[in-house]
């Protein structure tokens, strides 16, 4: 089907706004009147640059406050009308869309707006434009789509028709039956927006929290089958009222809405192909190859913080047990446990001195070189290969902030392991010690968090588990987790909640091992004389107050520095905590027990008090 | 009236939160229990510390789903409840605040309730603890103060009593002459917020939105005269959750705290003085001297800016009049519009070379000593007099964001113009001018947003008008509005809607002139070659569209590139920028007619996007 984007969802000037949504791989767009209205450009300029960029042009948006008003405000209504009508035809779009009124002298009158509509659409027809009549959910008399349509059929003018805007439509929860009453030839629009469930103020929730389909909480692809099902033919086109995507590179916001669009054709699809029955043209990705786990965590570390993370790594149980035979890479393991270390990674600039930072993702997947045929059908860049002369094929995208994803199988010939010439001296730490990797913790830039979560889910075919907020000392953060369908890879994506100055251990990244016995292993840690991250006895004292836990264990906790959390059906997590790597990385150790499915939220806030506290003692130190 | 704070208000560790409670002035503090949990610190480390640092330990909070549960569940609630009676006990707080029940296990019995109170009473007055029970405003059977009232009032324990909460009183809107029937010895305690005014569930909207009294739209004023009149006479204490708070630094945020408790005092004694009745100990500061107008605003400059601005207030039609004797600044003016360049302050430092910035405002005040004194008493921050020999005394101090504001009488004698030596050179510009500053637009860092709306308001005795928000191209943008009552001095402090990576122009300050007549004044500066910021022809054919206004004057404005905004009540704006001086600020000159009390914000967005196209304009040239 026809994409397009309301200039409303990028931020810049209008002609940086068109230029994104070209380079984006949009057919079209709709432009919005603020943006009009401040652009330096002529309305036929804005034609021209709209053509020379390969866009359609599909609508102006919106004419307010125009319906339903006494007979002596009409002449003035009309006189707007006209003036608009104009800018419509000069712009080249074929349609203005005209929005129900909120004004105090609209009357409460079907008849009176359904004459007064026909007579703006016999008006329009001078200018060869066509009126899409939409019902905003906080319209004065007018606020659902089957009052906007009763008006529409009454008014009987073959240059009138619906917009109907999923948010408007959903966020009321008005029922969907009445789509498929209204004639395919009375359809004249399609917006879409997705949003959290939110309760709150219709009117605030629409300006400031819409998002593309797929990053909200409502079901975008039950509405379109609904809306294609009766007909609907023309562009899928994105109208996203978001704050934060306001202030983002409008580039990249236009990139995430398209790949919005082709995850929501590809959950069309998937509907359609169960319910046949309407021959569409839909853009459909390469089938998810489910992720069997994860095949490595690449960190670029430093001459200072490389020695310090390799020792870490020796005291949790793992073993340096291979080079690379051609770059500056050592591959760290124990079972499952891969953590590649690279010394030569440019992205650690100079005012990362002395981090570690996770910089790629090895995903697990029994078909390569679809996942990736999959990633690049979902527009995700492709990354130059790094391949030397006899070495392993590793192809990979970057994901939204710069994240390398590659895609592997490790348990086949040729592996990517044999990349690695094994070590003498590699031998495995005695006593107990992680046994694969758990999931990542992942700090997303403020501006990209929502991009972020839609490209993990759809390029890797995560489901979301959720999304959590809780206080660290220095800031609220979020944390939206998501895992695949097995289990086997899963990511918890963190951002403060508001933008601005949040640093500090809180937005660190983190890479969780599981092991088969947090006691034993812990012990072996303690051995190993790993620093484990101090938890204060007070958490102890509520966890007792709250649980009433056998002394004993609850005793073995607090010795070794190992929370708790427990979840409706009785899975529990046991977990404990490294000190900092650098200022921008921490390790983690789990144990899932009873099919416990989360990741700890709860403890965040006392893990995060307890690494500032950490972090002052060194400071002061 | 003694004041305490919750250690949730602020940022950090709970060792830098009660550091920051007793540097700001409070007499006590609560501490919340996530505080304490996350705390290295053991409860009576806590207790000796908040003693060390001379304040009262008030309140430990909150203790959650106790009361009206199935007697099977009652003897676990009690097991909590000892433990956390203990820790309230170790941490030597007179009182335990629980909070009314969320839980799915109360049952909506009263009786219940009270018994099973009574027994939690009865095991506190063991501790030598008192309970306070306050209704949540989302609690699941009791969320109004009255109910939570009756359950006590049955209950009939010495150690029993109610806490009020003004957010979830009046964010519920639930009436206040039930305060009056409480007995004094009833109110055990008073928790204070404010909040903006809001159409959102409750619950998110006190966890994230509360606010220092005075910041919001609630009347805490009025609230606390309820409270005092029923006869309460316990502390003071702040309650607020809010997501910005959170991650700003904790010294701050506590003395803007402190700030919001002193003008809450000092307005319930302006109540209290037509309606005595209550013996209070209430600390007022002397009352506010209204201010009569700007007599000046400081500009820093650099050797590059400096010319640039010079250049163009010339332009604009001032003349340097004056140079200091024994400082490198500049006396610009023409009529009350006076601008001081100071090409000597350090606070442009290196990252902002080739800027023009606002550092101080100079306040006309009646009595300067007054003004100055109070300030003091609202524990504005001092700041050191720069004053020679024969120099004027001007005594200044620092807004939240290191602004300076100085008080004065420029028609004195001495007066500050005296450090001002005239210069001969100093011929004011033929053809019309600026008569006056008519305001300034601050920009706020993203976390003191609030303590500058409430220094202004208080320190300077200002009236806030409005807050509106604005999409500027980068960005969402807020703006709250202030003015003296006489309208003489106007502020308009804005930010970035959320935080995180706003820049360009959207974010510059800008300094209004007021002049007689606005299109002779664009004639003269077009005639002195003043470079005014371009206005999209499409902004006039909007106007146009919306107003129909006289062809000829529209014709005057889009040839000078003059905006317009008319209020409700028929008052117009007619206004112009400069182009950019550096990349944060700009100037404005303004008319008003008819009483138009705004700042044109509607015009906000086209000025932003005008803005930032000269500025692309001049990155591409």
């Amino acid at each position: 089907m026809r994409t397009s984007i309301a200039t409303v969802c990028l931020s810049g000037g209008l002609d940086e706004k068109l230029a994104a949504a070209a380079a984006a791989g949009f057919d079209g767009v709709e432009v919005f009147e603020n943006d009009l209205v401040a652009s330096p450009s002529s309305p036929t300029e804005i034609r021209r640059r709209v053509q020379d960029l390969g866009l359609l042009m599909e609508l102006y948006q919106p004419f307010r406050d125009f319906e339903a008003v006494p007979p002596d405000h009409l002449a003035r209504n009309l006189r707007r009308a006209r003036r608009k009508l104009e800018l419509t035809c000069l712009l080249g779009a074929p349609m203005l869309l005209v929005c129900s009124s909120v004004s105090e002298l609209a009357t409460d009158d079907d008849s009176l707006a359904s004459e007064q509509l026909h007579q703006l659409a016999t008006l329009a027809e001078e200018y060869g434009v066509r009126v899409a009549y939409e019902a905003l959910s906080w319209g004065r008399h007018v606020n659902d789509y089957e009052h906007a349509w009763r008006i529409v059929e009454a008014a009987d003018h073959p240059a009138l028709g619906v917009c109907l805007d999923s948010f408007h439509i959903l966020s009321r929860g008005t029922g969907l039956d009445g789509i498929g009453s209204i004639p395919s030839d009375k359809l004249f629009f399609l917006q879409l927006a997705d949003a959290p469930v939110l309760a709150m103020d219709v009117l605030q929730w629409s300006r400031h929290h819409r998002c593309f389909p797929g990053q909200g909480g409502f079901d975008l692809p039950g509405f379109l089958h609904r809306v294609v099902a009766a007909g609907y033919r023309g562009p899928l086109s994105l109208e996203v009222f978001n704050d934060v995507f306001r202030q983002a590179d409008p580039g990249p916001t236009a990139v995430d809405a398209m790949r919005s669009l082709l995850g929501l054709q590809e959950a069309l699809g998937h509907r359609l192909d169960t319910r046949p029955g309407a021959d569409l043209d839909l853009t459909r990705p390469p089938d998810a190859v489910d992720p069997a786990g994860f095949a490595f965590v690449e960190l670029a570390v430093d001459a200072s913080s490389g020695p310090e993370t390799e020792d870490l790594l020796g005291r949790l149980g793992l073993a340096h047990g291979g080079q690379h035979r051609s770059k500056p890479v050592q591959l760290w393991q124990r079972d499952d446990a891969r953590l590649v270390l690279n010394y030569g990674d440019q992205r650690l600039s100079a005012n990362l001195e002395g981090d570690s930072l996770v910089t790629a993702l090895g995903i697990e997947s029994a078909d390569p070189a679809q996942s990736v045929r999959r990633a690049g059908a979902l527009i995700a860049p492709r990354l130059p290969r790094r391949r030397g002369p006899a070495e392993a094929d590793l192809a990979s995208v970057a994901a939204p902030n710069g994240t390398s994803v590659f895609f592997c199988r490790t348990r086949t010939t040729p592996s990517w392991l044999d990349d690695f010439l094994p070590l003498a001296t590699a031998d495995r730490p005695g006593g107990d010690g992680p046994t694969h990797i758990d999931h990542v913790g992942l700090i997303q830039p403020f501006e990209q968090f929502q991009a972020s979560g839609l490209f993990y889910r759809l390029i890797l075919g995560l489901r979301p588990r959720g999304s959590v907020e809780y206080a660290a000392p220095n800031g609220l953060m979020r944390s939206r987790a998501l895992a695949s369908a097995g289990g086997r890879v899963r990511l918890a994506l963190n951002v403060p909640v508001l933008g601005g100055d949040v640093s500090g251990p809180a937005t660190a990244q983190h890479v969780a091992f599981g092991c088969r016995d947090i006691f034993a292993t812990a012990a072996a840690l303690r051995e190993r004389a790993l620093p484990i991250l101090p938890i204060p006895r007070n958490y102890y004292d509520d966890l007792d107050a709250r649980w009433e836990l056998d002394p004993a264990m609850l005793e073995a906790m607090r010795r070794f520095g190992i929370l708790y959390d427990r979840d409706e059906t009785g899975g529990e997590l046991f977990h404990l905590y490294t000190g900092m790597l650098g200022h921008r990385l921490f390790l983690e150790v789990v144990q899932r027990a009873g099919g416990y499915d989360g990741y700890g939220e709860s403890n965040a806030p006392v893990r995060a008090a307890a690494q500032l506290a950490a972090d002052n003692l060194l400071t002061e130190g």
